[in-house]
């Protein structure tokens, strides 16, 4: 399988008085789906962080097809776009509980050494964990 | 002037673990943006969402390129990109309070008849507050 | 079991540049344990709030005993406080996964008939799914 | 003057599904007025974060009287309760632009030594900013 997927019920907070999930929170569904992908892979954000290694975002995009509704139970299906080199890329695509489809997006993370504050590399033993 | 200029502090619950504004607030700053832009022609949002006129979100991009900082005090530029029609298209940039370029934005929202639920033209009185 | 229990993982947008979780987070929390406290019961929020009754919040107030971090799975504990009658009460109390202790919560809802945009008593079934 | 008065208009994103602004936005707004309220003693939260000395939260408490709306002027006034000495004390009242009461509320907060990650004593200095 090259996709993994999370579920998670939309919080009542995450509405807007258009009575829609506001579009404001899909980086933060993004963000969740691509730190349960690397967990599947055996990578924990946090270790890696705790060891030096940063991921900030460099770009995201999403594009609204369909709106989500409080209390949906929301997947996020995260994928790795390429192999990791100085960047990390994932594609999403979101659904709603009825398996209809409701956004995609993409982001870019760069590999940070927090300690140079300088890019990097992705480590050799992740690329390992990933397969490559 | 083609643009709308606003400034704003950065809100403490907006940083992250990393010591910056976490990636994710980005979107709120851009809709902060766009309503002041519209405020600037004499469009309240309000007003046309009370008159029965939405305009949710198609699509968000943004590119990160410095971080912003808790306290910093953030400018944000919003331009129209193009005559609105059934949408309306902003490019945004976000300056820090050195005058430090820190990303770049774009945003498609639809024009949306709410109590139909179907997309509409952008109405001709708000086209001429416009300038068109 | 006169409690409910949800469980859910820290998101990372969720911290702040202390390196723990923004305290303004656990109102969100609350919320989230005490509508799966009512789903417990059988009783949904959003059908709730489709046929008309509304739970405005009255007052919160949350004591911080630890700090949350970043990955924490976090478990809060959600009980009614006591009878509901115009107004429904829950306490709270939150560990994280290593059964720590992290706050103790309390917060106060109003029943209200939305489309009257009046309050009103905790509605006969509703009353009966609680056991009363 | 013994407050401080900061206002700022409500984000479209902080509102919900009820139309009003969610509840559990006041903890920011609470934040933003006792960062300003130091801020008009001369207080930088910011430079006294760098130097070591953090100000996590013990407890908060709002009540909520009346709703607030999009595109509201909020004005949240900052009061210190009493002396700091290992813990300071706000209490705040929050306005709308035509001066309606919305809410109040109550903050606890405690002086930390950030490298030892012990409680301490207000600093001599800042006890003086504040006219003590």
């Amino acid at each position: 399988m090259d996709y993994n997927e999370i579920s998670f019920r939309v919080r009542y907070c995450e509405t807007d008085q258009m009575g829609v999930v506001h579009h404001g929170n899909y980086p933060q569904y993004l963000e969740m789906g691509r730190i349960e992908w690397l967990r599947s892979f055996g990578v924990s954000y946090k270790a890696m962080e705790d060891g030096g290694v940063i991921l900030p975002v460099v770009s995201v995009s999403v594009n609204y097809k369909k709106s989500a509704y409080y209390d949906d139970l929301l997947v996020v299906r995260t994928r790795l776009s390429k192999k990791p080199m100085v960047r990390i890329e994932f594609d999403y695509e979101i659904y709603n509980g009825e398996g209809e489809f409701l956004a995609d997006a993409n982001t870019v993370l760069a590999f940070m050494d927090a300690k140079k504050n300088k890019p990097m590399r992705c480590p050799e033993d992740i690329l390992r964990k990933f397969g490559y």
